[in-house]
């Protein structure tokens, strides 16, 4: 068995570190185009900030390693540039030579990755315009930083990369600019949550401009900001160098010319297996198209960790099983300075684009007992099929076990489970490490409490709106201290501990709306209401929910 | 509906809340023995060391607040008596008067918990020897190492409470000996994964006297060490005070007085609504048994989480809901000077005892990508059925992402997962979070491997000794500078990279025992020397696990 594997970062080591453990004869040829194989992607932006420091501890799994180890056949700086399916051959490229050779495969494996999206903007193949893929754009852009010592950065595109380098960009002294297109940071998150991050990336300097793009990069050689950066809304940054990372495509060109079939968004279509439409060429990573876990919808999302396992499963089909891959849910998470963010499944946009009739529900729960010192709340969001109750995605932000409850409500959808299993889960809890009822039980709890009619909910924004909200009855039920620091225009204000005994001054004609910090005693005084016979309904998040999505700034 | 609760901590606490929530009408009596409802008993140990300043923190649901929030009539220093279950009704002490009364109700509910068990041992009733169960030993611990500054204490019984006292002890500057009966500390832990923790007990000053149990508490008025504690070995300790914390046993004698149907382990049979015998009385928390989620079987575990649950599921279903217990998994988590354990589901000395077919496998991870900074490594052990490979239980120890991996591992218990399941799970992946195979991937790549047939393994200790090792080929495949660092007696070593070199060297007559650091270099040496047809096999979790475990130093 000759095995040509072509892209030796995630999917493609992985493929060949797993077919060499299953088949000690395989022949097995790793191509690279880089100077590295399997280097930590990941890794990229700390070792520009400075926070991993030695360049050496990117290099996972050194060539010479993968050669002594696992007797692969590695050749980096080698380009494959042709397939002949029928001869069952590629032409590879030396880049060192120029030389091209073919080399002949009994089976194939494309891990060929993604590559930044570089639209069509003057100025964009400038010196100046980073982007950063590989160990090669990392150097230049960490020898801008440490030895030319840039003072300005433009960085466009704020998803997972754009804040990542934002943070070591700002980590470096430089200052920075976050220019992203669309009206939040992070779309695979839904606003809401990442409202508080966008305030906190602000907080740390990074000067953010949502709703703005880049239409030019121009040249600036006689200024130390070699760069001027045009902006759609008018504005021009002066910068010493600009980082694209507006999102990536897959490298499918190889793909394309082959014949292979090739989905919507560009990702090469395989099966379970990871088997492209020719059974002698898999795909693996960001350059194939995969299932959504949840959805079952074809979809395309680059994660190192399916990347993975992708690439296990089709050296594993190559040798002989039948390992499947379950498709990708979106697990991922992203630290903020210091504040995190997951997330894992759908999120509200997706659900609303497919018409997916679903429920969410918000809580702020502390990451662990409230009694024990250090305890940071977050924000944890809970989306659910409105039938059923089976969950459908999750997100959370906040400081301490932000990963930790979202990778267990990532098991929930991996297991199928519904908000109601939720409720039941056991996890750990000493006082330092979570609470009695965890903030998944608790998101259980709430979710399920909504599903069986006994916590209705309305959602600020949604079937309420700040300035509509005279025509219901919003009250209050915080203490008067909370009360007078700042509450929903048009709030009445009666506290919980005294709701009982007032009764009588609230409406029966028409919608009470109720509210309180983050949800919990809204819940009880709607419990407490419903009972009375009220037509009652609390706001779910509560005031802090508000607060957080900005929504009182936009109306003040 | 008339409903009475006995105790007002966790479990009667929550059975109290969840009723009023669900019936405004309901007359909800809670009655406490104690002086407060619902404190923090998981708090105890660290207000005692001072961690928690604040005692009116472990006041997490004040009888004010109980009170005005839930309309419960809060009844504390209140002692329940005696029960008549024909005329449905309780006979209540009041504490303070002294006066007896009579309470009837529709239903009752028994959270009355489980206390510190004090054998029979002369001296056990004096006045300087403690428990720690509820605010008021706090409160008399607390001034002990403030007020009275006791220099020494003893502390018999090595569990969750006396670890952690221990720990908080130290923290106050007490000299601490801590004695446990057993072989081990945290027997719901197995003895290899604690071993590394006993260590860093004594790093930290505790003077750990395993094996060992006190016979007498002998007073010495004329010392400022009041205590003489004699312990069967023949060692004498002087101490301040000591601490009796060997387990605890249900607090069921209204329910053996009343004749409910009893466990064999003390606690109180129950329904999967929490239902006695007495359709009209439920039991929930500590003092009640349950089955274990894993195999089925009653079983009695005091857990805070369980605890609250049961309450709620005795409330809904007073109140006509059909909400059902699941079993206790006993997932749980302990804090050890900065290092944690936690657990879920069957260890393995229960599954030696209830001879469960099962297999195990250990391995080292990093909590995050060993390229980012501050990665620590964690022990993990996971115990599975070895037929269909079905997760039974799990334990870690380490610094950081104990919690997280355990968790999410309890969620795969609860879902009915299998080794084969944690290989393809998602799960949060950013350097500083995780890796790209997280350590549960890890485990269920391990797992799976053994199970499948491509990964044979032994355990020091179980099928392989260190003395007869030499009955078996003993391979060491890690580096030349690792070998001469420390090795297992008579082992040969030739690294992983010049394996295929010295196949030559390598017996064919009888089995080769690999091993390597942590188990994944021989996992590599493993498939390696099988597909060359070698009798082999891989010592799972390598060299570490037998430091860890202590099996090189009792040879030596």
């Amino acid at each position: 068995m000759k095995i040509v594997i072509v892209g030796a970062v995630a999917g493609g080591a992985s493929a060949a570190a797993r077919a060499r453990r299953l088949d000690e004869d395989a022949e097995i040829i790793l191509i690279e185009r880089g100077t590295e194989p399997s280097f930590a992607n990941c890794g990229l932006p700390y070792y520009v900030g400075g926070e991993i420091e030695s360049r050496s501890k990117l290099l996972v799994a050194p060539a010479a390693m993968l050669r002594q180890r696992h007797r692969l056949d590695v050749r980096t700086r080698h380009e494959v540039v042709g397939i002949d399916r029928d001869a069952r051959s590629v032409s590879v490229k030396n880049l060192g030579t120029g030389e091209t050779y073919c080399e002949s495969y009994d089976r194939l494996i494309l891990s060929t990755g993604a590559a930044p999206f570089r639209p069509p903007i003057p100025g964009i193949e400038g010196a100046h315009v980073l982007e950063l893929r590989d160990l090669c754009d990392a150097d230049r852009m960490h020898d801008l930083v440490t030895t030319q010592c840039s003072r300005r950065a433009v960085i466009v595109g704020a998803g997972f990369i754009g804040v990542e380098v934002a943070e070591n960009l700002i980590r470096r002294g430089l200052d920075v600019t976050l220019v992203e297109l669309g009206g939040q940071i992070l779309s695979p998150w839904d606003m809401e949550m990442v409202r508080p991050l966008e305030d906190h990336l602000r907080e740390k300097g990074v000067k953010l401009q949502l709703n703005d793009s880049a239409i030019e990069f121009a040249s600036c050689p006689q200024n130390e900001n070699n760069l001027i950066v045009k902006l759609d809304s008018g504005r021009t940054l002066p910068a010493c160098f600009a980082v694209v990372c507006i999102g990536v495509r897959p490298v499918n060109k190889l793909a394309v010319d082959a014949g292979l079939e090739i989905g919507s968004r560009g990702g090469i279509i395989t099966n379970e297996h990871m088997q492209t439409n020719d059974p002698n060429i898999y795909a693996v990573g960001d350059v194939a198209e995969v299932s959504d876990f949840v959805t079952g919808e074809p979809t395309q999302i680059p994660l190192a960790g399916p990347a993975n396992r992708q690439g296990r499963i089709a050296a594993d089909h190559i040798c002989g099983r039948s390992s499947k891959y379950r498709g990708t849910q979106g697990t991922s998470v992203v630290g903020v300075f210091g504040q995190t963010a997951a997330m894992t499944g759908q999120n509200e946009k997706q659900l609303r684009r497919s018409g997916h009739a679903f429920r969410k529900i918000y809580i702020h729960p502390k990451d662990h007992a409230g009694y024990f010192p250090g305890a940071t709340q977050m924000t944890l969001k809970l989306l659910f099929d409105s039938v059923d109750g089976r969950i459908l995605g999750a997100q959370a932000v906040g400081t301490n076990g932000v990963d930790k409850r979202i990778d267990v409500i990532s098991m929930a959808i991996q297991a199928g489970m519904s908000v109601y299993d939720l409720e039941e889960v056991e996890l750990c809890y000493a006082p330092q490490f979570g609470s009695a009822k965890d903030p998944v039980n608790m998101a259980g709890f709430v979710a399920s409490g909504v599903l069986r009619g006994d916590h209705p909910v309305v959602h600020m924004g949604d079937e309420l709106t700040i300035s509509e909200s005279n025509e219901s009855e919003l009250l209050d039920v915080r203490s008067e201290q909370e009360f007078a620091r700042g509450h929903l225009p048009n709030a009445r204000n009666i506290p919980l501990e005294v709701l009982r005994e007032n009764l009588a001054e609230l409406p029966r004609d028409r919608r009470i709306v109720v509210y309180c910090h983050v949800g919990l005693r809204g819940y009880m005084a709607t419990r407490l209401l419903q009972q009375h016979k009220f037509d009652v309904t609390n706001l779910s998040g509560g005031f802090r929910l508000v607060q957080n999505s900005g929504q009182l700034k936009e109306k003040s």
